[in-house]
């Protein structure tokens, strides 16, 4: 196949390495670090093997690449105004669209461009970093959850496009997995990201500092809840079990950064919309109000406004 | 009248001024100030007239204090727990004790030492800074609402040693408001105080940069409706024509630091359970759950405990 990567932070670059070493031509989009990786190629150091994307295979405008079969869509979701103009330069009449974002509303911006039909999402799980311009490096997870979308969410089940997609990451070594309902798959990782990217980034603080204090333990406990309770508005039951096993896997996880508090470090926009807008907004067409997520979802618009 | 002053902040140390000046013998209990304050007295600035209180009438110790007819508590509240320690030194047998201080169930310590027959309590609107020392600039305000303590909240009328408490301060040269309901005027000041104190505390910032953003400004009203939720949850009703003066007054007001912002950057205890706590447990008892209030509640103990 041949496979377009739009973004090439860490997770796109980790993501195109593993396409790469599966036997795939990726093209990578990138725009810092294009003349890096124009130069040296896109190199990605990881226990599952060091790879580099050869330097004529990175490209800093996407009306250079060619037709591709699958376009993995990696952009920071602030930038999701691009795709406009990006997926149509490099999708081919056949191929399909992977949105690998997080959040609510990522796929159906795809779709706009596209049409729904092509529009595959994915959630990643995964610890990567950027240390140099065209230079990842991978730590630690990887693992994929692929999902079909659905106008207004809905379940959608497994296709042979799917399949096909998820074949080529395995390929690639990462673990896999297919989900008959992707928007239930996006309401299950907002049970991590809401509380532990809102809280971590309006206090400053890595998750180990949150959960070892009793309030604010308390508080990740309540918004988790809130969660549940949004994707229930939208018909999608998340159980006890899975909230339990989110706050396990971060006791055991350590301090961790959430990648919202680094953008807010840095200065970057901040990904507040489809993380926390969108859930607020599909569980309020549900009729369900969810007040301490709206209180987050405040206090980060005013931070990252202020940034 | 022998009035003693607990806790000679920039809000005992004015009260105690504009007492003095009435012509009643003020005797002021200072902690860190007690050293300067022997020397050279006790000085106010104000637009009222520079008052002095004599050294001899500045203390260290409660038991160096004479029986007082009227005790005014004026501590931060996060020091209450002296209370028990400190009213059995100074108040007379006939004396009644004035607790002016901020948030929800702060009478009930004083009446927990010395009965609540004797307790009153006032909300203060004051502009005030302890600029030095024993020395004290009092620059705008001053007016100060009065009430007498009631069993569970109830409205407990006007009586005869509050008019005398009333009439003191008033021979002061201070704007006096004698109200039925001291637990109403409580709830209402909070319609205040919880969203400001919370939010500029929070996300470090004046009242005006926060009444200018649209998010947060949203969020002050969602807080104030909160508020008001509370107070019918305890009985007692708060109007939107008054909610709508607090917020035309802030605004009207320019940029202003709450004292628990002034708090969290100078590293001192912030004033959290009787703001935030008492209000949110005295709802919850009326079966109403305050769930934004709650979140700023759990950020601000997390934020209070880091410092």
């Amino acid at each position: 196949m041949d496979i377009a990567i739009i973004g090439a932070g860490a997770l796109g670059g980790f993501y195109g390495s593993r396409l790469h070493a599966a036997g795939h031509r990726v093209h990578l989009l990138a725009r810092s670090d294009a003349a890096a990786g124009h130069m040296a190629g896109f190199a990605c150091r990881s226990p599952l093997g060091d790879v580099t994307i050869p330097g004529d295979r990175v490209y800093s405008h996407s009306a250079d690449l060619p037709p591709c079969d699958l376009v993995i869509v990696s952009l920071k979701t602030v930038d999701n105004h691009r795709l406009k103009e990006l997926l149509p330069a490099c999708l081919a009449d056949t191929g399909v669209v992977l949105v690998l974002q997080n959040g609510l509303g990522v796929e159906e911006e795809a779709a706009a461009v596209v049409g729904g039909e092509r529009v595959y999402g994915g959630l990643c799980f995964l610890c990567a970093n950027k240390v140099a311009p065209a230079q990842v490096e991978h730590l630690a997870y990887g693992k994929v959850s692929l999902g079909r979308h659905g106008i207004n969410g809905q379940a959608m089940g497994i296709d042979e496009p799917l399949r096909r997609i998820g074949q080529a990451f395995m390929d690639g070594g990462i673990a896999v997995s297919l989900t008959e309902d992707l928007t239930a798959a996006r309401w299950q990782k907002l049970v991590w990201n809401i509380p532990y990217n809102g809280l971590c980034t309006v206090l400053d603080c890595d998750t180990q500092v949150l959960t070892t204090h009793s309030d604010t333990r308390m508080l990740v406990d309540e918004l988790m809840q809130e969660v549940v309770q949004g994707a229930a508005a939208c018909g999608k039951t998340i159980s006890a079990k899975f909230v339990q096993e989110m706050v396990h896997n971060t006791d055991a996880m350590g301090p961790y950064l959430p990648s919202m508090l680094l953008d807010r470090r840095a200065g970057r926009a901040m990904e507040i919309e489809h993380m926390f807008g969108n859930p607020l907004r599909s569980a309020m067409v549900g009729g369900t109000i969810l007040p301490r997520i709206d209180c987050l979802y405040r206090q980060l618009r005013f931070i990252n406004s202020r940034s």
